[in-house]
């Protein structure tokens, strides 16, 4: 097969608010190779993912997306990796063209499976893909009674694993601690509690550390990015003070190896990789071996559509032990109206990377259509962009 | 002062080529506060960073750059550090941002150096200026025979320091041993000779290694971008090989801590920054602040305009014990006339950072207008971006 073509469709809410909810617009990617259309999406600003693709070359180091892609050949999970040394090398001074790829990436996968029958997971080298515990990942209330409704409804809704991140959390010590009693409270002694600082913390270790009291006393298994993505050294510190919690990060990683310092240097428990960042399936499943490797655990992030959830459930799908994992919960209705088909928890509450061919997420035309942001881009008078057809 | 406008021009030669070489191409910013006007220059792919100002929000941690700097209030270094910080919190998820924002510090430098009548360096809080020797940042020649008269027209200008960098460096250890010996013949016995990889050796300490014995004959202060810029592993690896040979890196870094990660975990000797890519002077100094401690030597990463050369200059100008700087003397026609001061090396060979009000170049707006790369960006029918007038 050959890559024919790639698409980028930028799809918004009607109302983008200042709220950290990554589901109000998305970057969806459609590629098509050897009569195959595979589906991706970047968990990335659109318009500068659309412009790392159609821009200009300024040099050899600094070439657009595309020049790595169209017309590559794809028969075979080596010419993913050869594509995605391509793009490291010749767009290595672009900076945004990690996130591009990661989209086109997951496209890809989903093309070879679709072609060969196979799902993406068993690609990527799985014998079989284990059920994981789905945990509701959902926004702190504004107060620690808004907090404590939200844990209920989670908790009548089955869940045994909730996530409650960003603002307020870390604007105040005894807020958050009524914060943490809160979720506690609403999700019952039972249930998986975790917490998500937002890098609020910066790269303060005492204030995050003033924290671990409440935390340890209200069982938080994990305490997530309490610092700037890059600041392994108070990551390091924290891990210092760390007792029964375990630090998670690894969200913003663009390349498998910012995961792996964030392993080595930062020392944290779970490393946390979004599939639509750091360039798609194949550097997540290279971080799920040396997180196994490691002694760490292996999670996915996500918080926008189920095709990014399908994608980023792929390279942990056969690590048995690595239980738990992130479902976005409260998305904004373009996320669910985005995708035909829906990952949703069976029975016993758990949830399955799709046993279907590629990523096993097949995008809805109407709702590429009824979302679509129109974007044009021209350079010297010629159009290099102009939002396609769903 | 308040922030009254963020103007993006793209300049490019009227052919690009694959050669790399990045004053092919330029994205100069132009800044007004206060009836000051300030100018940068991003080294970066133009586009996507142009993108990265003026896209829509896609939540609370993915703004664009303008959010964070449009009407902000500009009177002291602290305001532009709050301003990065804000850049940095919430447009943490906007991975382009970073080389955008460059740009713009740069320009904030520059209004605020006018403001107050003094250079960007006594604002960053040097006392002095010491003056570097600037090495001739030149590509390698395509032949050894090429490479050699390239080193000896250096010579003759009247350098004592140069650079060779990139393919056809990596394609074969004899052709690398071969270019090697020209360079060091050309040069003459005494020229200080780098070494620039290019990252050509990806993560293989051996092949990078290999090279060794023959840059320590030729005496190679140092050995340049032997890997992926984030590839602390194979760094610390090759350092422990390194006998006479110094190894440099960090130019791609585009935060403080990836740098002083290099610093910490790869155990380079030389520090090599770009202001166009890393956030501006600011986390530049903060980055030759950690040297300083740290017993490594700063140097700037410069390969485009006199623009750049300055802003470039201004982080480490006061430490006059790191006395070498890349100066790039091979640079396309669009970098020389794009601005109306130039630095050049005096009677001993050395250059100085402007003694001049902010970064002390000027930009010629002829060269705006003749490199002009007219750019419209609409969305949903609105144009977010028009080329400004010069």
């Amino acid at each position: 097969m050959k890559i024919d073509s790639v698409d980028f469709f930028y799809v918004a809410m009607p109302e983008v608010t200042t709220a950290a909810d990554g589901s109000q617009d998305a970057l969806v990617v459609r590629v098509s190779a050897g009569g195959h259309v595979g589906w991706g999406e970047c968990e990335a600003a659109p318009l500068p993912s659309i412009a790392a693709f159609v821009c200009p070359m300024s040099h050899g180091a600094c070439r657009p997306v595309s020049a790595s892609v169209l017309g590559a050949k794809l028969d075979s999970p080596d010419d993913i990796r050869r594509m995605a040394a391509t793009v490291a090398y010749d767009s290595m001074d672009l900076l945004q063209a990690a996130h591009t790829w990661s989209g086109i990436e997951m496209a890809l996968w989903d093309i070879l499976g679709k072609a060969r029958g196979v799902p993406a997971w068993k690609l990527l080298g799985y014998e079989r893909a284990y059920p994981k515990l789905p945990y509701a990942s959902v926004l702190f209330g504004g107060s620690p009674q808004q907090t404590l409704d939200r844990a209920k409804e989670i908790r009548s809704r089955g869940f045994r694993a909730a996530k409650f991140g960003w603002a307020p959390f870390g604007e105040s010590l005894a807020g958050d601690i009524a914060q943490l009693d809160a979720a506690r409270e609403g999700l019952g002694p039972d249930g998986i509690l975790l917490i998500d600082a937002g890098q609020i913390f910066g790269e303060d270790v005492e204030a995050a550390a003033a924290r671990l009291d409440a935390m340890e006393r209200n069982r938080v298994t994990f305490f997530e990015e309490p610092f700037h993505g890059s600041a392994y050294g108070a990551y390091a510190g924290l891990a210092e003070r760390l007792r029964t919690v375990r630090s998670a990060g690894g969200e913003a990683a663009h390349s498998r190896h910012m995961a792996e310092h964030l392993i080595d240097y930062g020392r944290v428990g779970y490393i946390q990789i979004d599939c639509g960042r750091i360039g798609g399936l194949w550097p997540a499943k290279q971080v799920a071996d040396y997180a196994v490797q490691r002694g760490v655990t292996y999670i996915n992030h996500t918080f926008t559509s189920n095709l990014a959830l399908s994608a980023s459930l792929q390279p942990f799908a056969g690590l048995e032990e690595h239980r738990i994992c992130e479902f976005p919960t409260g998305l904004q209705q373009l996320a669910v109206d985005l995708t035909l088909d829906h990952i949703v928890p069976d029975e016993n509450g758990e949830i399955n990377a799709p046993d279907a061919p590629g990523l096993g997420i097949e995008v809805d035309p109407a709702a590429l259509a009824k979302y679509r942001v129109d974007v044009e881009i021209t350079i010297g008078g010629r159009t290099v962009f102009a939002t396609p057809t769903p």
